[in-house]
């Protein structure tokens, strides 16, 4: 874990003032398979098998959802922002560290696996896996790259966040 | 690829009156596995050795570029929309079927193969694969799931578009 964390770089005020930028890139171009390792390391193999799919959050949630289906023979589901989904669709709206939105998703079931990239807030995992419920999914398991721990152990309801690398 | 092509979803006038637009999520839920390994499938081994990392285009060239990198073990590369990547980034403006906009990529080296999810019209890709090269990267080969075969025998400078499923 320390060293994808090294690999991270921290960019002061970006996208704006005050906000420290957790760049991934590196860690994508550089250790890009250890990083959907420890992402996959999160869940044991017996719940592995009970999951039909994996759900990415747009943009970043779909690099480390789709890694991590495809490595376990899953389906993707994409959570998507507004307006890119064709009808019909289930939305959600949700806030930010800075700005908000509306996450959409197609109709689905089958139990599946949450994704995103990092976890500031919760917000906008919050938001994702009330869509995943109403959009007719059973989620089984949170997983985040990085928990910034901004919100100690984070869970939506009795599913507490799996982050790879931890601040 | 019929099978694939099938489980392809049409809907008539999204995101505009007039598109077609064709959605691949029922193909990413259901047959991912099987859409991922015919994309690998049109890079031999021979050139998958010579490549280092996939490029993908946001944002479902994200899905389905991470998902190739993670399979043959190699790095990810995000070719993003303008205003998300932390500086410093090269850019470049391109024009969609329906919309424009900018493409964003950070500096790098090394062999790469591009990957988006659709060929229209080909503005998208041009984009992408010249910002490639000046962000430095030397492009190999250009892969999209899908094309829509409006550019009859796209390619850009003396690489050929290869496509998993053609129209």
């Amino acid at each position: 874990m320390t060293a994808l964390k090294k690999a991270i770089r921290d960019v002061p005020d970006f996208p704006r003032p005050g906000i420290l930028f957790r760049d991934i890139a590196p860690l994508l171009r550089d250790h890009f398979g250890e990083t959907i390792g420890a992402m996959d390391a999160l869940l044991s193999d017996g719940e592995w098998k009970e999951i039909d799919a994996v759900a990415g959050i747009e943009s970043r949630g779909f690099i480390l959802g789709a890694a991590l289906a495809v490595l376990r023979g899953k389906g993707f589901v994409p959570v998507r922002k507004q307006g890119k989904l064709p009808p019909p669709v289930v939305d959600v709206a949700y806030e930010l560290e800075y700005g908000s939105g509306i996450l959409e998703m197609q109709r689905g079931n089958g139990r599946i696996v949450l994704v995103d990239d990092v976890l500031a807030t919760g917000g906008t995992m919050t938001a994702a896996a009330n869509l995943c419920e109403r959009a007719g999914y059973q989620l089984k398991a949170l997983v985040a790259l990085l928990d910034l721990a901004i919100v100690p152990d984070y869970a939506w309801r009795n599913l507490r966040l799996r982050a790879a690398i931890n601040y």
